[in-house]
């Protein structure tokens, strides 16, 4: 492809905001017609997200409070990738943590997830998955597990009125299931 | 359902960050077990992203720089919904002027997007879509119309290489093209 677009150059970087997890950066870039533009970056990342099918078709999900839109929401087993970890490694612990849940776990690809943050997602299936624990969420995690059909799942992603919908899609196709 | 995942109660709000249109909120809630904690929550949205699909059935897409990633994307159209704008509106302007291209434009649904941001995205297909005019991009927005055909397209939602990867397939399964 004769490409027009080019990569802009980036000239500085340094943390305007961070508090626990949440980092902002303050990145300059010299923009393609020559002028130079600071842009506010969420440094975030990288996580997984877990799209977990047990023996029975049916997939694993974490009820759960969600304090950035404020409902209760039933949302893919995730988290963030500790430092030493694969991808397949963390997705199999949050899985656990969160639902007791565990089975075979595939890194399926690693999706962007917004223009203006660096976080990249795993996407990770996990299948033939039987409950092998009870959950061990952290202090502060009020989780219930619920498990949907694949139907009743593909109507909750179409709806919307979840987070990371984009891992349940992509793992929907790589199985086949869509 | 008898449910045991209880709502958040919200104590206190302040803007702890702001930058252009790059805000954090410190939210104070008592969780379930009454102690309090505090989150730093990303204020985003409302926001629209556009699966376009011409006459040919070809969709259409936005190839630029992308700061967060730091990598040139095929994207779907879209940015934010202004006050006054309904999503279908903010999705054909954004069409417009991303692409000179305008067409049929629906409403699927609106997607929460992280569980710690308020941002909400409306998914709006624009379908019979012809070229009206050139793009209009602002000052400093560097952009080129891509064409993909849908099986180019599912394979690049599939990839992970872009962001709003969730409307792209929200819109396919609202049109049953999965």
């Amino acid at each position: 492809m004769d490409d027009s677009i080019q990569e802009w150059k980036e000239l500085s970087r340094e943390m305007a905001f961070q508090k626990y997890s949440r980092k902002i950066e303050k990145v300059m870039f010299q923009l393609p017609n020559g002028k130079e533009s600071d842009f506010y970056i969420k440094k975030e990342g990288p996580a997984v997200a877990v799209l977990a099918i047990t023996k029975n078709n049916e997939v694993v999900l974490v009820r759960q409070f969600r304090p950035g839109p404020k409902t209760i929401l039933n949302e893919l087993p995730g988290g963030y990738i500790d430092q030493k970890e694969t991808p397949e490694e963390a997705g199999l612990r949050e899985l656990k943590e969160e639902t007791g849940y565990l089975g075979k776990a595939q890194l399926v690809t690693t999706a962007l997830d917004c223009a203006y943050s660096t976080m990249e997602r795993s996407c990770v299936v996990v299948t033939e998955c039987d409950k092998v624990s009870e959950p061990t969420p952290d202090e502060n995690e009020f989780v219930e597990t619920i498990l949907l059909s694949l139907e009743d799942f593909r109507a909750l992603l179409k709806s919307g009125k979840m987070t990371d919908i984009e891992i349940g899609y992509i793992g929907l196709d790589f199985l086949g299931l869509l």
